[in-house]
Formats: C-alpha cells, sequence, structure tokens
C-alpha cells in the first residue's frame, strides 16, 4: 500500500523563498492581509485531509469504481467518498479561494492551488468532484446574472451543491463547433435543452443533493460552428427562489463509463431531454464563457499531474531504499545485506531525479501561473493585470501538455523501479500510471495545446508574449550571469534562450508558407518551450539555495535543491537538441506519406 | 471493438525480400526443403487462427481475467480461452518450429516468430500459454535427460500439455542469486522441493491436462549466490513411464495477481510444497540452462510489443481517417464533410507513422534475429554459427528492451488518436497501453537489457561483437554510398556508426575509471544502439523498395515504405542527439544526489 506525505517545505520554499507571494500580492486589495503563516497553516491542514481523509480512498475507489442505478439513473460513488466529501464541507475547503460575498474565505487562487496540488496527490478521482465544482463557481462568478450568483454560488462556495462542465457529444470533442445539443426559448425566459452529452466527468453521483451543469448548446437559428453556441446552466433539481430544492429536472445519467483509470470519478453519458436551463453570458458567447472554466481547468490538469508525480516520487523512494537487490556496480554498499538497496544503480537514481525534478519544476510553473491568475484579477495597474494575463495565456498550455507528458513518464519511471510489483495493483503505483493517462487527453489534448500555444499564443502576436517571458530569462541571465557558482544553470538556459528566439523566427516564416509546418512542429515546439521555462525555474531555484546556502543555512534541503536542479539541466534539458531537429525535419515527412498511411 | 488484419505483405517482403530467408537457410540441413510458398501459406493459415481465434477474445479476456478456486488451488482462465487452446492444438501449431524427432513439424524459427507475432497482435494474455509451453520445450530439448525429453517434449509439441518458468521469488526478481526454494535429493534420485515462486505466468490453467514447471531451486550445500542454482522438472501430475498421469504433484497455486494488464493471463504465486522434481542439466548450473529459454523469451517479449504496436497502428489509422474533427491547417481537405478526417492533422500523423515504423523496423530487428539463431543452430559452417551467436547475443538486449519501450510509446500515441475514446475500455486501446507495459519488465528489466548489452556484450569484449555489426553497416554505406537516391538514408546511418565507435570508446573509458559510468550510460546507449540497428534496416528496406521501383514495380507498398523510412530518419532517429548528451552527462549528477533522494 502506497504512503503519501504533504511535501510542505518545497510548498513553503516556493511559495515564500522563490516567489515571494504575501509580498507579491500585498497590493492586490482582496489579499493585502494574508501572511506566511496563514498560508503555511492552511496548508498543513490541507494537507492533513488530503493525506488523512482522501488518500486512504484512492486504492479502494479505484477497485472499486462507480455504479450506476438505470432504474433510478442515480450513480454511486465508491464507498467512503460520500463520507469524505462531507467531511470536506464540514471543513469548509470549497471556501478556500471563493469571494466572501458568497462565503468565500477569500484567500488567493496560489493557495488553494498548492491545496489542490495535495488533493490529486491523494487521491484524483475524488479531488475531480469538488475540482470541478470549483470550475463552474469560477465560470458562474465571472458570467453568470445576479439572479443566478445569488441562487448558486452560495451553495457551489459551501459545497453543498457540485458542478460540471457538459461540452462533449458522441461525434465532437475537440471540435465544440460541431455540437448538435438544442436549447429553445421558452415564454418564461427559461430554455429547454435537448440532446446527448458524454464525457461528463462527476456528471451524476451521490456526494451533494444537487449538481450544477454548465451545458454548451445551441439556439434556434445559431450561426453553425462555434460562433453558434450558448452556455446554459442546467440544475439537475429545479433551483426555488429561497434556494431550496423543487423537482427533478430533464437532466439524467444514461451510462457511465468503464476507462482506464480515474475509476473512481462517474464519466458519465448525459442525456438531456428538455431539461430547463438559463442563459449564462451572451446568446452565442458560449464558448467564451467556457473558456475561464477551461484555462482554469488546464492548469487544474497539470496539476492533478504534479500531484500523481508528487505521490508516485515518494513511493518509489522508499521502495528503491528499502528492495536489496543485486551489487552495486561500484562495489558493494551495503556489506551486511546479502544484497545493495536498488538505490545504489544509477538508472534507479535517474528514474527517481526524472521524477523528483519533474514535481518540483510542475510546482514551481503552476505555483508562477496562480500567482499570475491572482494578480490578473486583483492587481490595481491595469499594466500589471494586462501583463499578468498574457503571460499566463503563453504559460496555460505549457502547464498542461507539458507537466501532463512529464506525468505520465515520472509515473512510468517510478512504477519501473518497482520491477513486476510495480505492475501489480496492490502495491498502488500502476493506478497512478492509468490515472495520469487521461491528462494528457482532456481538457483539450496535449496536440490542441501545442497548437494553441505555437498558433495562437506565439505566432499570433509575432511572439510579443513570448518576448514577455524571454525578458524575465534575460534579466535572470544578465543578474547571475557574473556568478560563478550558477554558470552551470545559467549557461545553457542562455544558450536556450538565444534558440529559442530564432527558432520561432524559423517556425513561423515556415509556417507563413505553409501552415502544416505549423502543424508538424507545435508538439516538438511546446516541449522545448517547456524546457525553457522550467529551465528558468530550476535556475531561480538554485539561486534562492546558493544564496541559503551562503548566508550560512545548513538545511540540507537546499543542497537537495541544487542536486536536483544539476540534475535536470544535466539529464533532462538535452532533450531540447533533439526536439529542436524534429521541429526542423518539417512537415513533409509527415505529408506527403499517403502511400504509407493508405 | 477494435480489427485485425494479418501484416502478411509486409512479413513477406522481410522474410523474402529483404532477408531471404528460403536462400539463406538452404545450407542448414534440416531445412533444406523449406520454400517461400510453404511460408507464406503457414502464415496466412497462422494469421487465421489469430485473427479468427484468438483476437476475439482479447478484450473479453481483459475483462474477466482469471479465477483462482482457492479451495481446489485450480486457475480457470477467462471464457473461451480453454477452446481456443484445442483449437490451436488440433491445428499442430504447437509443433511448428519443433524437432520432427518429438513430432514437429522443423520449421525454422524465423516461422514461428512470424507466426507468433501475429498471435501477440491478436491477444498477448492467450499467447503466453504456449509462449511459456514452447520456451519450456527449448529448454528441455537443449538440456534434458533423454529420459525428459522422451517423456516430456512429445506432449509439449503437441500441446497437450503446457509448460512454465519458475524463477522469481517474493525477495529477488532480477538478482536470482538470492533465491531460497530448495531442492532436496532422494534416494530414487529425484527431488523434494519447497519454497514459494511468484510472477509465474500461465502457472496454472485450464487450458492443459499437465503443466510442466521448470523450476529454479537451490541444492543442500549449494554455493551461495548464483552458482548455487540448479534447475528442475516438476510436472503438475506425476508422469507414469508409459507418459499417462499419476497422482497430483506437490506443487499448487497459492494466489494469482491483480494485474493492470494481461489479465487473461494467469500470473501465479507458486507453492512448492515437497514437490517431486527431476534435475535438468547439471547440478548447480540451473542458470546457464534457463538461459537458454530466457534468450529466447526476451526475444519473444519484442515480439509481443511489435504485436501491440501493429494491431494499435492498424486501429488508429482506421480511427484516424473515420473520425472527423476540425479543419485542416492548410485548408479544408474534405469540403462535404463539416470538418475533415483528422488524418489531416501533421501530428496525428506523426503518431500514426511513429507506431508504423516502430513495427515495421521491430519486425526487421525480429525477423534478423530469428535468422540469426536458426543459423546459429543449424548453419553447417562453424564460424557462420559463432558469428551467428555471437550476434544474437548482441542483438537480444536491444530486441528486448528497445522494442518494448518502442511499443509503450507506439501503443500511448495511439491511444491519443483516439482522444477521450481511447481512454474507454470499450475501443480496446488503452487496453494496448496496459498489456504493453508489462513488455518493459518481465524476463528481465530494460535497464538489466542495458547493463547486459554495455556491459556484457560490448565492454566485456572490447566492443568485438558491435564491430561485426559495425561491419554490416560499413558494408552497405559502402555498397549505397554511391546512390543519391539512398543518401538520405545512407548519411545519417554512416553518421551514427562513426559516432557509436567514438562514442563505445568514450563509455568504455570512463567506465574503466568507474563503473558507475557504465551504469549511467547503459539505458540512453541501448537506445542509440537502438536507433543503429533501425537506421540499418530501415537502409536496407529501403533500398530493397527502390530497386522494385527501378524494376519497373507499381505496387504502392514499395512507396510506402520509402515514405515511412524516410520519416523514421527524419523524426525518431534525432533522438540519438539528446541520447548521446545525455549519457555524456556522466554518473556525477545521478550519483552525488544524497541530500535530493534523502
Amino acid at each position: 500500500m502506497p504512503t503519501y506525505t504533504p511535501p510542505l517545505r518545497d510548498m513553503q520554499f516556493v511559495l515564500h523563498e522563490v516567489f515571494n507571494v504575501v509580498e507579491e500580492l500585498k497590493v492586490c486589495p482582496p489579499h493585502a492581509e494574508v501572511d506566511a503563516d496563514t498560508i503555511n497553516a492552511v496548508l498543513e491542514e490541507g494537507g492533513k485531509f488530503a493525506a488523512e481523509v482522501a488518500f486512504p480512498l484512492n486504492l479502494s475507489g479505484d477497485q472499486e469504481g462507480c455504479t450506476l442505478d438505470k432504474a433510478t439513473h442515480e450513480v454511486k460513488a465508491p464507498k467512503g467518498f460520500k463520507e469524505a466529501y462531507k467531511t470536506y464541507i464540514e471543513g469548509g475547503w470549497p471556501a478556500l479561494s471563493c469571494d466572501p460575498e458568497y462565503g468565500g474565505q477569500g484567500l488567493p487562487f496560489v493557495v488553494n492551488q498548492a491545496f489542490y496540488e495535495m488533493l490529486n496527490s491523494a487521491n484524483q478521482a475524488w479531488t475531480m468532484y469538488p475540482g470541478l465544482s470549483h470550475g463552474a463557481y469560477e465560470c458562474l462568478h465571472a458570467h453568470g446574472t445576479e439572479a443566478q450568483k445569488k441562487l448558486y454560488l452560495p451553495k457551489l462556495v459551501s459545497g453543498e451543491w457540485t458542478g460540471t462542465m457538459c461540452l462533449t457529444e458522441p461525434h465532437c470533442g475537440t471540435d465544440l463547433g460541431l455540437l448538435r445539443t438544442k436549447a429553445e426559448p421558452q415564454p418564461d425566459g427559461t430554455y429547454k435543452l435537448t440532446g446527448q452529452k458524454i464525457f461528463i466527468s462527476a456528471g451524476e453521483h451521490d456526494l451533494a443533493e444537487n449538481i450544477v451543469h454548465l451545458v454548451l448548446a445551441r439556439l434556434p437559428d445559431a450561426p453553425q460552428g462555434s460562433k453558434g453556441i450558448s452556455l446554459f446552466l442546467v440544475p439537475k433539481f429545479h433551483v426555488k427562489a429561497d434556494g431550496s430544492l423543487g423537482e427533478r429536472n430533464g437532466i439524467y445519467c444514461g451510462g457511465i463509463e468503464h476507462k482506464m483509470g480515474i475509476h473512481g470519478n462517474a464519466t458519465c453519458q448525459m442525456i438531456l431531454d428538455g431539461a430547463v436551463g438559463t442563459l449564462v453570458g451572451q446568446p452565442n458567447k458560449g464558448l467564451q464563457a467556457m473558456f475561464v472554466m477551461m484555462n482554469a481547468a488546464r492548469l487544474g490538469v497539470g496539476n492533478q499531474s504534479v500531484g500523481l508525480t508528487e505521490v508516485a516520487f515518494q513511493n518509489a523512494l522508499a521502495y528503491a531504499k528499502d528492495r536489496i537487490q543485486m551489487r552495486s556496480l561500484s562495489g558493494a554498499k551495503a556489506k551486511d545485506k546479502p544484497a545493495d538497496p536498488i538505490i545504489v544503480h544509477p538508472d534507479v537514481r535517474k528514474m527517481l531525479l526524472t521524477a523528483k525534478a519533474y514535481a518540483e519544476g510542475g510546482r514551481a510553473l503552476l505555483t508562477f501561473c496562480a500567482l499570475l491568475l491572482d494578480k490578473e484579477l486583483h492587481h490595481p495597474d491595469e499594466k500589471v493585470r494586462q501583463d499578468s494575463a498574457d503571460l499566463l495565456a503563453l504559460l496555460t498550455p505549457i502547464a498542461k501538455a507539458f507537466l501532463t507528458d512529464n506525468g505520465f513518464e515520472a509515473t512510468n519511471h517510478c512504477l519501473q523501479v518497482f520491477g513486476g510489483h510495480g505492475y501489480i495493483k496492490e502495491w498502488g503505483m500502476e493506478q497512478y500510471v492509468r490515472d495520469a493517462r487521461i491528462n494528457m487527453i482532456y481538457e483539450g489534448t496535449n496536440t490542441v495545446q501545442s497548437l494553441d500555444l505555437l498558433g495562437r499564443k506565439v505566432l499570433a502576436n509575432n511572439g510579443a508574449t513570448l518576448k514577455k517571458f524571454g525578458k524575465l530569462v534575460a534579466a535572470l541571465v544578465e543578474e547571475e550571469g557574473v556568478n560563478e557558482k550558477m554558470a552551470e544553470f545559467i549557461n545553457p538556459l542562455a544558450y536556450l534562450g538565444e534558440q529559442m528566439t530564432k527558432f520561432t523566427t524559423e517556425i513561423g516564416f515556415r509556417g507563413f508558407q505553409n501552415p502544416d509546418e505549423v502543424g508538424a512542429a507545435a508538439v516538438p515546439y511546446l516541449r522545448v518551450a517547456g524546457h525553457l521555462v522550467f529551465g528558468y525555474f530550476f535556475a531561480r531555484m538554485a539561486s534562492v539555495a546558493l544564496k541559503a546556502i551562503a548566508a550560512g543555512s545548513t538545511d540540507p534541503f537546499y543542497t537537495a535543491k541544487l542536486q536536483t536542479a544539476r540534475f535536470y539541466f544535466a539529464k533532462l534539458f538535452p532533450e531540447t537538441a533533439t526536439l529542436m531537429r524534429v521541429a526542423r525535419a518539417g512537415s513533409q515527412v509527415l505529408m506527403d506519406t499517403d502511400a504509407a498511411l493508405a
């Protein structure tokens, strides 16, 4: 059975020592009073919930899965999920970063995100129930009418009700422009929705008394394609004016999927059979409204993979120290034992360090993103808000795709450390791999993320946003370039920074001549960008660690951080060499293959 | 539901046009009469068995799994497995490449292997039952006493009985030197075995009336470690002198594992409770005897991944042509439809072509290996036998590790092509990923394979065997270097061939000073070697295709082969750039990390 210890020390390092979030957010009116002690105390308590309540249900939830009663259309989550959710709402956790106007605690998003990393480590499938609710909260908070907000937000903030996002249909996933669900206006200003949605996470379950579905559908005479999609709020039970529950609405679960992983979360086919809904935002502008939710969800998916990487790493590390097998190539290390612990083997260390570096790099990137979101929402200076929004838009597809690809690789390495035992369910490692696999797909496949990055976020504005990130890199290089101890980190980073500009220009030029060049380059491009970002954060973290050591700290944490950064630059960062070659190899060898793909 | 079509055309291409197996084997007495028509007819029939009998049980076998009756210790394979096995032995398939002296059909191993690729595509879990039997046959054929051979081989050849290899124990997998199962000599010349084995594939099941276990155990007073291990034949039911079954022997299944994949194959904990066995080979030389079986098994595992890659590719290709979603970046292609089939997108093509290239490269490598094995066993010239054995020893860890890493990557790409549907069990793609995952672990983890390659097969003889392969590469470069049409294939191959020599010398030099450098370099080294080998075979295949086209063939197969080779060199081969950097980054950044891995 796996174990889990919340990585509080590393979270504190990233939040306070690297990004100085308290200072950064002091100027934001809602967060002026937030201090480090509060953040640390919240995360410590949150870590206890994750480790003690959500984590023990992870393996059993995977084994049991969800069950649908076809007669009543009701879904039961695995044993213990409902009780854990009750504890969760009693603890006030859904309210953590919500608006105090609706009962929220008003803490910055950056705190909520660190909390969610721990929940994801503990139990990704369970965490998706509150996670999707939070997404629905964000969307309604940004786009709901006053009436909708008054009626629904307090219940989402308290966690009494949960939420979903109903986008996908059988014939359309990525291409939402194809969707067919219809919304007919009613004389009373409501709409009747008819259609079928699939892959609706947490679409039906027994954790909460009501479920608030946010549903994309078409109005009559709506334009074709993605410009004719509107967003509707469709509750499972109608809600009366006083907030109490009314009749059952015509939206129900027609089936649940049998999946590779995240068995504890009900992935539902949802039937809308004249379900009554109200419009959210403007008619035909549903996609824009939904994108608030999707962007947050993309960071959330990256966070799922960081969580899985962390817990998989912890368990693989413990196993590698405990399991004895063969001798070290450089001579026996545990001479009192019949063999050495497998952590003596260089490749075992490489697998472990890969997971560690990906967890820590991912944590840094997500913390930076969350801080950007807090600034985008609340910073008093409009330019800061805009810059934050731009940078966040640039980094979001990287956080989604790079972190989830890394998470799949890392959890696989951790499984491998266990040898044959990694393949056996009771050890828990193979579940991390299966759960991590979906993160590369949902909320926009990683290919879609790469097109979003290269096409929309980089080339569409001639690299202007990328240059904003490039300035951060250049500033660090400038500041630390003279520090000899930083050379091993700064030199490769500076080199890639320069390369990236040329590389982007080159791809842009090719793409101008042939758009398929963009499609051919996008996936390797995103990974190069991911390493630029990771390189920047690892260099910053190394700088902080070196300063702490120079100031006399003997905390081995700083030495550990330097070792991880050194490993990262030596063993993972060089992936960029191949990636750039592959991107430069162009589209023709892909497109001129009709015989091979006949 | 997935579909499967045996890739007979590509098999014929590799067997006859690339490797010319009939001509090559003509000098081997047992194969002097084998002709291409026979081989093709056998594979056509074998493909029917795979596609029509084994394949339809794959998804259902995964869903149902195996069940153990704890009272009787009997295991039931999934529904239909037993009947399929009956059809299999009625068809005479177990005998395909077995010795005619024991009822075999005496076909070369290279034919059996092509047949097995199709079985693995169809149903890896089912195929492991006959696959392990064949391994037991090989081992007994090479090391059994005359009495053992007479009594057991005919039944293994007919398939009436199946076999296993019982190596692993709870505390020892890779490190068999630690094993504890005891064998006590009895006055009648037999041995009584006591101990516990785990992870025994096909250890117990209802497909055959008897199971022949080959068990590693220690004799009393045996030397410690791997030099004190002997091999025993332990039947499930005792066998009387006339071949009929006697009493139940004291070896039984104590539990079956719940695994990530290959659910249809029973992975058993086997209890030996005074089980009676007979010695196979010499006392304390059990590992050597078992290695006959293990080397064949390692090729077999590579073949499992090639099979999974092929079937996953076929299904992903069909889906990519059928599923419409978004428009091509370079303008709508299916203007009559609301969106284009996703095969228009460059990255979808890249995922598909990666799988195709890995399947075809793997097929070529395994065919070459199988041919080497046939020559090692039967070639009249001793030098050819020795050269074949040496080359095969070099290529075996590459075939195991490179092909299974590729297979996992490829099946994952194929799953990804399906988007969210890839994650749903009924589409069958996620099963391929789960099944493929074990191949990186069993029969020696891929890290162990890399140490075997770099340490034992390359450095231990100062690269002598590697040079033998290098000569093949050099000969092709010499032969085709002047052919302008081959330049795109030959130039990168020649470059890597030169690099490889320097690279090997460098790693060897470092390893001489610090053995951990070998451990740190081994995994990337193996992948570089894998690409050298694939590059060589893709160049050979391209050469054959170009010659066919030059000779006037209009078969699109040859164009397809050139496109795949071109893709391979442009998009996959450049991985070597990063791999060499990573290997050269050395061991210190891995070993000097005690704080990071505290």
